[in-house]
């Protein structure tokens, strides 16, 4: 096996991102080696994928399932012993929630190349993973569509950007009124117009803080001020994004919404891969892209996060975690579409914040929002 | 004053290109020196240019005029001289049709930086232009719109690009008739509907020659077949063209058309620099932007370039003089608007091709051109 094969752990392998990711490497199998496996509950679906790829390392959440998985063909590692493996060059971080944190950590202080499609870690923990990144020269490659384009357009630039263009979909409710909001249904919220992304995230870019949640992460990655990041709905989804520089030329990069392009590309870099199962343009069917300002006032999560983003400490670890609470309240139907807003909002409030937060600060504010957020629904609706 | 002051010859500075030059060089004198000027026919312009200026070299066409221009502050030389001089780093290479290419050629063999916006002179002789290019390690920096933005595009990736999407307005008489194009004036023709430029480059946009001659100078600029270059109609002006990647990922330059853009970036390569004056894209003003498929059929220009630069050798040559000539023949009103297209596949099938020719035989193929056309014109309207 030659040495521009690249080595690659997946963590969050049977996710959305991560099945994705071995896409890719099925596509790609001269270039990329899976020699790491972790996944949180689906283990039909990584029991096939050890037998196809056959790692050295293996991860599985469930207790049970790790004695049901034991075998002489591989490893039962942890998370953070994947992450930092020294068999292991290329991380994908493709879990979903704060579960990335302590695992992107661990990758980071090892110095590896982080592809992060976890933007919850950069946006709860932004401050030390980046100086970490910086002592450990680790590479932090963004997977999210959005940060892969802006990532692009920034390649070979010796200047820093003046103002960076994040587009948005607009999501499932784009046009709603407040009042149509209240009533939306989960099915309704979980059918996206343009991209197929997993539930959680997809709730999220229905709430647009996942617009938010990726201002933060853009904040740290590009170590742009949050004035220079803009948000613009674009509901075709062609264009990932823009940068902006000094002499006012902007840059775009587009393609269909379909993630493994920005997956190959983390993967990949710095070189481009040819790939015919990623689709091209077809520009005889564009007709016209659209743009729109962002509604602030209907979905006010956007700036809810963009404020806790600017304010900084923990309060953008509060954020993630009463979001990633609330949101699965209101998956599982015990609260509306209007209270995932409504319950963030009250944490962030009522949160004390700790400036230039320690890991395990980051970790007692995510606890205490979790909890926050369980009593403040359930005072909402006793049982 | 600083090394970093760059020492700027402007070839056709009272033209369009170069007067927007000397804007950009006035908002930013601690950059660039004008050391300089030449200039066709605008003589009180030129004189303005050289008393604010102050250039140690200076050109002017008209030799009575060079008579008046004499001083002892600096030197009558030729456009090659200024070309070609050893105190002029960057040459600005404004002038209009043909008279640009020995200049061009003048400058590419002393290894200056060639800031070119006369298509011309690639047009015509891409293949001795980028060979000497090459030998003499000049740069030929690109100012078409176009041009700019495939180079920022390209710029800090590794490979090649896939293909180049050239965008192009569609002029003035988008979504007319051949029928209706027959009729149209002078006056009709040189209102273009996003850019402000030239005589002959908005007659050029309005037939789509122009596009089809930036197609061919694409193809030199950047060593792609000219089966990877295609074009899209995009009314609005505001993408200035794309490059799609061998992975899909598609790159484009964005701004509102203002040739002071792409004139500055190839001035401050590789840096940029902040102006003022440069316009900023304000998307709350965006609403769309649309595309189409060109019409090949009713703007044939179009496709007969993009032949004659298939089929190489001196045919380029003769459709930029041909086309020159019936422009000026347009312009003074002796020929319609679709005459301009017929004479010049008139004077492309009579034309015996030479294989890789020599400066000479492509001054030769250029002047057999401009006669015949003034032949079959004079034919068809005889005084």
């Amino acid at each position: 096996m030659g040495s521009s094969v690249k080595q690659l752990a997946v963590l969050g392998s049977t996710g959305s991102i991560g099945q994705q990711t071995l896409e890719v490497v099925r596509a790609l199998p001269h270039k990329f080696h899976i020699v790491g496996l972790a996944a949180g509950k689906n283990i039909d679906l990584l029991v096939k994928q050890i037998n196809e790829f056959k790692p050295s390392f293996v991860y599985f959440h469930d207790k049970e399932a790790q004695a049901h998985l034991a075998s002489t063909e591989y490893e039962l590692l942890s998370l953070e012993e994947i992450a930092r493996h020294p068999q292991v060059d290329t991380v994908v971080m493709a879990t979903s929630g704060k579960s990335g944190l302590v695992p992107t950590l661990a990758a980071v202080k090892a110095g590896k190349k982080i592809c992060l499609a976890n933007k919850e870690s950069l946006v709860m923990a932004g401050e030390i993973i980046t100086n970490e990144a910086k002592l450990n020269a680790a590479q932090i490659l963004p997977i999210d569509s959005e940060h892969s384009a802006i990532w692009q357009c920034l390649e070979g630039e010796t200047q820093p950007a003046a103002q960076l263009i994040l587009t948005a979909s607009g999501g499932p409710f784009h046009g709603y009124s407040s009042a149509q909001l209240s009533g939306v249904t989960v099915k309704q919220a979980l059918k996206h117009p343009s991209w197929q992304m997993g539930r959680k995230v997809t709730i999220d870019s229905a709430t647009l803080m996942n617009k938010g949640l990726e201002v933060i992460e853009a904040h740290w990655l590009f170590n742009i001020p949050f004035e220079d990041i803009k948000v613009l709905i674009h509901p075709q989804s062609i264009i990932h994004s823009m940068v902006e520089f000094i002499d006012g030329s902007i840059k775009a990069q587009l393609s269909y919404p379909d993630m493994r392009l920005p997956i190959q590309y983390a993967l990949s870099y710095p070189e481009r891969l040819a790939n015919p199962q990623l689709p091209r343009l077809d520009w005889s069917r564009i007709n016209s892209l659209t743009f729109e300002q962002p509604d602030f006032d209907t979905f006010p999560c956007l700036k809810l996060a963009i404020a806790a983003g600017k304010k900084g400490r923990t309060y953008p670890a509060v954020l993630c975690a009463a979001d990633e609470v609330a949101v699965e309240l209101f998956l599982s139907q015990r609260i509306r579409f209007t209270d995932i807003v409504r319950l963030v909002e009250q944490a962030l409030e009522e949160h004390q914040a700790v400036a230039h937060p320690a890991l395990e600060e980051i970790m007692a504010a995510d606890a205490w929002a979790g909890e926050k957020v369980m009593q403040l629904a359930t005072r909402d609706n006793p049982c």
